[in-house]
């Protein structure tokens, strides 16, 4: 224990479900998820902040990609295809592992309040991630709100619908953005 | 004191921003606020459940204009139609004290991760009561989606504009959601 822990943080995500779901998030400390993933506690705290980070990790990576994929993405790409390069780019960390994780993870979310701030906020990031990414493009500010609010509302739809149908992320992301766009488009005005 | 307090709300909310603006946030105890009001603890927490909230008051309230909104829209408007009936009812609430006190509260909230996440949450809470309404009215899935989230990046925006500019909310929030469904119907698909 301690020495070499290649997959401590994938252990302590599952311990961390695993015990949420059996006697709830609120009943579960820090110390029971390090002991059940065979694990310490400093070891837990190496990897997440605090017990609710279990839940949100990687979120620094996640939003390293989207910066990425936006400033990548082809010089003729409008706003939304630079968008459309973010969730691409962020489809290599919807893994096997997270996949099977993801429905016990929404259920512990969904029944939390301090949970669903969290993941309120983690939604927030990437839109103002994104927004600053087509800004940086040239993007003008409206459009660049428009279309990272809109790339959020599609990575929400493509993750749930991901892990209910499995496959590809990228391709799933990128038809629930075009399906986002087509509805946006097709939406009439107020008279 | 705590006899007849017909403007106790404004006069906490007031206080609360006075002492966040001299010695921020996290140094404000509810008992000072309630001391610079002129009024009793108590008297605040049958007013906020916390500290937090009396940055976030009148929440209900809005959620209930929502749904009223759209819920009166007329028969005939589409779903972005009865998005605008929801920003337009919310406008009563948008009263002169709320835009005196609006730019002090944006950057207290800025200022601090966790009201950042309660404010996240309250754009989250105003985009899902949107959706419900719209389904309520038979709007299909995925345009109640993409409407209220063009509905609260409108009220966001809408809101930014009035306190920079003042006068009517409802004119305001009007022009916003119309200039976001033009450029959400403008935006590109990607190739």
């Amino acid at each position: 224990m301690g020495r070499w822990e290649p997959d401590a943080r994938d252990r302590l995500v599952r311990a961390a479900l695993d015990l949420f779901d059996e006697q709830g998030y609120e009943n579960t400390a820090v110390a029971q998820i390090a002991e059940r993933a065979g694990l310490t506690k400093s070891t837990y705290f190496r990897h997440f902040r605090d017990k609710r980070e279990v839940l949100f990790s990687g979120q620094d990576e996640l939003l390293e990609l989207v910066t990425g994929g936006i400033a990548g993405a082809s010089e003729s790409a409008g706003a939304l295809g630079a968008v459309e390069g973010a969730l691409v780019a962020m489809a290599v960390t919807f893994t096997q592992d997270r996949w099977a994780n993801g429905p016990r993870r929404l259920a512990v979310i969904a029944a939390n309040d301090e949970l669903r701030e969290r993941d309120a906020l983690k939604m927030a990031g990437f839109a103002r991630t994104m927004k600053a990414g087509l800004l940086e493009r040239g993007v003008p500010e409206l459009d660049a709100d428009v279309a990272s609010e809109l790339g959020v509302l599609a990575l929400r739809r493509g993750y749930a619908q991901w892990l209910e149908a499995g496959g590809d992320f990228a391709e799933v992301a990128r038809r629930a953005l075009e399906e986002v766009r087509v509805a946006a488009a097709g939406l009439e005005g107020a008279e």
